[in-house]
């Protein structure tokens, strides 16, 4: 743990520069629109370490794979998020003397995060090394409003004398990943211009042949005024700059505004997109830096609207909460189904920016209760989009007839990941997208959603497990043979409880949809059987797997066995751990962690969650107690489902232990890598702790189910749900909880396990 | 299948030049001579495809692991053998015009490798684009007698004019290693010189630092008379030449003979080894080719006089049954015991030319039949002497308290491979190491090698069973869970029936052996004891765990279990197979292989063949039936063990399909991939199908046991066997058996089950 941030309700502040923890800092103060996204570099020239990063959403390059032992069906490539042009920059030379805070001496540093309005902002004083001294405030944000622009606001004022001023906007084009696999080039910069100015870059990455442009234009002005300052342009490959002289009194203030634009082909025609970026640039400085802010802020305060949570009694929770609100909705907006959300967002390249099963698993839960149906719905059309691509994956693997496997990594629906025990063994990844479409339509009630796309996508689910499955004579009851389960502490294991229960549940959903669908849309059914080639034979295997499926259970504990041969492991409970081997990844070779009986994130339990309803409370709490002994929670992903299980059978002790590592987990950087960027999905998983944990929010029957229960940490705390139309408001202390609809939708509530109809503007008073 | 080579009972010829197949030719002509050795690559320049390859035993470079996803535990480098200086370039120049067989014309090419002698030869004759003809000649050897020096002797005949030749011998260290992970230079060039024809390059290994200098001299002749040509001598960083010039009428011979010698610093200081070098070149130079190919000859006549096979009847067998036992003792003499024996010997870079269980399993057999015991006894040191690295390689795993686990793949004792399920997993490697120092006393009655170093390595291996086995409560067995056994077509499994065997094993064969030196050398107990930190009650544990091990067993099969779980999977026996779907390796991906029943190479039955003195006819033919209908033999180590247990129970038809498959693998090229180098080891599997499998040859009870039998496509076939002093001649055909004790020494020898007893120069003749 490393704190070094103050505590805020609604602000992320450092106030010491530090260059030791600037990296992390370019991570956790960093700034994006959904759209386009970047870490917390510095305006103006830093020669100490930075890792600098500007993503463009859904812009990604092909990096040839890189493997010690290659195996047949690993991909060629894995998808990564490019770092793209730097339009961050502006160089500052005072009377010649580059401004840089890793040689000048710095006090009074402040760098904030306002997470209400979506702004960065720094303000420091320098003293050179000549000892000329100024003082500097600088705030940016990327618009949510008009979300392919940014703009910065950067103020100097010499302390100490009257100095000559050249600042130097640019915008670089000339950037690499660090994470490279072999120093290939991933773009290739095919125009730059600069008039007066307004500079353009247009590069094309290699193979993907996406085209971004990116723009600015600048204006400066003393004391209020313009400074009529001449632009010196120059530019080369990839580069564009424009440098202004200004001679700046003693306590006189030089504002600098860049505006940028960064415009991608996923939106603008190729041969348009230079002189759309200067379209838009020119655009946003029309519109101006204080009209911009004020419609970006607007947009925020939507967001928060809907999903706000407020902690009173614990400031670090209220702080560590809005933290993952906040850059979730930074990734996301739900605007375009091509995009997703990668493991880092925009705050790093670890893990590729790529999509993986935490979307489905931990973000939609999220959008589902905080934005309109729609957000969730492209996240669930993006799959669909991919389904060729995953039963062409899935033929890889040798299955047929239309099964589909779903990519453990991806970003056009091909498989990017290559560690044969995850990318053909963690296949649970496939439950995980079929779940979603169920989640989606029992929150939304869009069962048409079943017949426009859902349908497909559980057909081809549902198809390859049938195929995946085999039957044991053995056992006389069918299997499922060399898989790893969310725990990836285990491989290559046999009959994974988790991946074997939601494997029948898709089987049974599917069988489901299609009877609605042939049902309510005959038309869209008969189009489905014809795409697909679907004989409602199939599902007489389906039937038989669902009834003689095999699921391990621990008869000696009564609980449901993680794997086969899980009891086989010499069973000792995480407590007889010594905490000088913890994390056990980083101490123990990886086959003493596989050999072991220690569990890196809810597996048996993920099921469990998913599935609640199912399950007595005393299941519940026999098997939560069992695994949660086991469970090292070596993944970020892994307490939000044990805080929720733990609410759910009343250890409020144990969900509040599990839920402040998660909330926290980034901005105290408790695992010494946030330099590498956020764990964004992660941060999904917090909301759910809250949400699901304490505020025991179900949806079970078509009922919206509610039972807040308060860890003795807080005094209170509300949160929002948007359901079927209507926004509810949760709000509880310790004696009791009210519910006030914020619409004029009426909502039924179970509250405390009794009915409530509220009615549009009303509120109800329950305890508990 | 590629058939391009005549058959022919002691050569190997190839009758027309072919580009297409001179990469695999370079291999299968291969020569060496146990301390050093080389592809063969052309003397004279050659612009085709072209793999060159000279290799120094022991001599390696520690290069940067590559890996996908990094794991705990994984080592930091794959040592490889180095392809070093070249030294068996002489370009040819007539009339100015280089002589390159890929822009020739080529007629009556000939290449042959004499097994008999030893040689590499070639003839041809060649028209040079400018219409000139030549014809040329070549024979080279490595010296088996002086085995640091090795000779060319290249002639040239002008067919029609007379020509100006000039030919340029010279030696080029700068050369470099296809399968280097990160094009790493692996060499550094420290010195060189040249003086009237005698050039050295030394150079030194990166990291390492081992040297070798590499030394030529060159003498020549006209019609049988010194030319007297002077050298024109040349060099550059790494590379030595000297060009001679001489008139050659039409019909005269031009001989040359290029002397070189090899040294490393293994075994010469290196401040002297550039002068040893030169002095080792001189001396060879003045031997003279004749003398040192006497020498030669006599060295691979007393070879084969102990290792030879003579089969009647099948001429493809006997030319490959004798390729590989040449191949056999080109790669290894014992003289050193810091060598052992790589995968592809000398005969290419794949697998980095380190050792594997290869050498314990398959190729240890040979060695003890055939040569004398200090041979084998080199190979068992090799292993004592990285017994501390094993041990460092077991602490990585977290095992203590002198636990060793022996690399899967090594250079010098510390572990190269870095792919989890084999690295940490394949421990079954162990088993065969400990095995090897029985099988060595057992044929050699040297018990007091347990004493000097076996029971080090022993007590070593007993203690890493010991720890990586652990008790099942839900079992109440021990078991041994997450390994990967001689069948790498699974991963992870648990209670490999092999391996479990093979540990058990191995700790009673400790307690026996503990027992016999604490009996027979108290001292050296003493030593050991005070060495290890040995405990005596440490045998307690390996008391339970060999009464109350865990061993699958499939009911209803009646036969044992590959694994726990591998009647779960779907039964289908290979001849269900598609053909065009094998190997499978090239046609399924690596999860549907790891899913399946089908058995790379020898498993459970790779048990059976080490203790089938505990295994009645019957389980072992149930056994053999079951897994054999079950084994795709997609390694090249597979097929032997079946043959000797096809053999054993008398499917002598299944034994001669296996055996003829796998004696021919190289020269007709089943796999296509010869041109990457021979599978050596394999070849020791080649000679134990003879005389294992047709031989009937065991070792039980101390006793030789032989019970031969031939396979209908014989006339007769006969093979040798060394045996505590005595040399045993067995010769059997159809009818009759005849063995001949070609030594003084008595042999007592079971014979179809009853007991001989030899005299010296007696024999003994029986029928089955």
């Amino acid at each position: 743990m490393i704190k070094y941030l103050k505590t805020d309700p609604w602000l992320i502040v450092e106030d010491k520069f530090s260059q030791e923890h600037h990296q992390s800092s370019e991570s956790i103060f960093s700034i994006g629109n959904g759209n386009f996204g970047q870490r917390a570099n510095f305006e103006e020239a830093y020669s100490g370490k930075t890792l600098q990063g500007t993503y463009v959403a859904g812009v990604y390059y092909p990096d040839k794979t890189k493997v010690g032992w290659w195996k047949n069906g690993y991909p060629e490539y894995f998808a990564k998020v490019l770092n793209s042009a730097n339009f961050t920059g502006i160089d500052v030379k005072i009377d010649g003397e580059t401004l840089d805070l890793a040689t000048a001496k710095v006090s009074t540093f402040k760098r904030v995060l306002n997470m209400q309005e979506g702004t960065l902002s720094r303000e420091f004083s320098a003293e050179l090394p000549s000892g000329k001294q100024v003082q500097v405030s600088a705030i940016r944000f990327l618009s949510m409003a008009a979300p392919e622009t940014g703009v910065i606001k950067y103020s100097i004022t010499p302390l100490n004398g009257d100095f000559e001023i050249v600042f130097t906007p640019y915008v670089d084009g000339n950037v690499v990943n660090e994470d490279s696999n072999w120093d290939d080039a991933f773009w290739t910069q095919i125009d730059h211009e600069v008039n007066s100015g307004l500079g353009v870059v247009v590069a094309r990455t290699n193979k993907t042949e996406f085209e971004v442009a990116t723009a600015m234009t600048t204006q400066s002005f003393l004391n209020g005024s313009s400074t009529e300052a001449a632009a010196a342009d120059s530019s080369k490959e990839g580069y564009v700059e424009s440098a202004y002289k200004v001679k700046v009194g003693k306590g006189q203030v030089l504002d600098i505004f860049k505006y940028v634009a960064v415009l991608s082909s996923l939106n603008h025609k190729k041969e348009e997109i230079l002189e759309n970026a200067k379209k838009a640039v020119n655009g946003a400085m029309a519109t101006g830096f204080e009209t911009m802010l004020e419609a970006h802020v607007a947009k925020w305060a939507a967001i928060w609207e809907h999903s706000d949570i407020i902690i009173e009694g614990d400031d670090e929770a209220q702080q560590g909460i809005r933290f993952n609100i906040f850059h979730l909705n930074q990734t996301y907006t739900g605007e375009d189904s091509r995009l997703n959300i990668g493991p880092k967002g925009f705050t790093g390249e670890k893990y590729g920016g790529a999509s993986y099963w935490d979307t489905e698993a931990y973000c939609l839960p999220f959008y589902l209760a905080t934005a309109e149906p729609k957000v969730s719905k492209q996240l669930l059309l993006y799959r669909y989009k991919h389904l060729e691509r995953a039963i062409e994956n899935a033929g890889k693997l040798g299955f047929t007839d239309g099964a589909a496997l779903y990519p453990m990594v991806t970003m056009n629906g091909e498989e990017c990941h290559n560690e044969w025990e995850i990318t053909f063994e963690e296949i649970h990844r496939n439950g995980a997208i079929a779940f979603a479409v169920y989640n989606y339509i029992r929150h939304t009630q869009d069962y048409p959603y079943l017949a426009e796309a859902g349908l497909e996508v559980l057909l081809g689910i549902s198809r390859f497990w049938s195929q995946r499955i085999t039957f044991s004579e053995e056992k006389g009851k069918y299997v499922m043979l060399g898989v790893t389960g969310p725990n990836e502490y285990e491989n290559n294991i046999n009959n994974n409880w988790y991946t074997n229960t939601i494997a029948v549940w898709c089987m049974n959903y599917t069988m489901e949809a299609l009877d609605w669908v042939k049902a309510n849309k005959a038309a869209d059914y008969d189009r489905i059987v014809g795409k697909t080639n679907f004989n409602a034979d199939e599902t007489t295997r389906w039937k038989d797997i669902c009834e003689n499926m095999h699921f391990p259970f621990i008869e000696s504990e009564g609980v449901f066995g993680q794997q086969d041969s899980y009891m086989d492991k010499e069973q000792i409970t995480v407590d007889k751990l010594d905490p000088a081997q913890r994390p056990i990844n980083q101490y123990w070779s990886w086959d003493r962690i596989l050999r072991s009986c220690f569990i890196k994130q809810a597996d048996t339990l993920q099921g469990i969650y998913l599935f609640e309803e199912n399950y007595d409370t005393e299941t519940i709490a026999k098997n939560f107690k069992f695994y949660e002994e086991r469970t090292v929670h070596e993944s970020s992903l892994s307490p939000c489902v044990h805080v929720v299980l733990a609410a759910r059978i009343n250890n409020m002790e144990k969900a509040y232990e599990l839920y402040h590592r998660t909330s926290r987990l980034d901005i105290d950087d408790y695992n010494h890598e946030a330099h590498e960027g956020l764990h964004i999905t992660s941060m999904a998983g917090t909301w759910m702790s809250v949400v699901e944990g304490f505020g025991g929010k179900r949806v079970i029957n078509e009922q919206l189910i509610l039972n807040p229960q308060l860890p003795k940490e807080w005094k209170s705390f509300s949160f929002k749900v948007l359901w079927r139309g209507s926004q509810l408001k949760v709000h509880a202390d310790a004696s009791k909880c009210v519910i006030s609809n914020e619409t004029d939708v009426p909502a039924r509530v179970i509250l405390y396990g009794k009915d409530y109809e509220i009615a549009g503007g009303a509120s109800i008073e329950a305890t508990k």
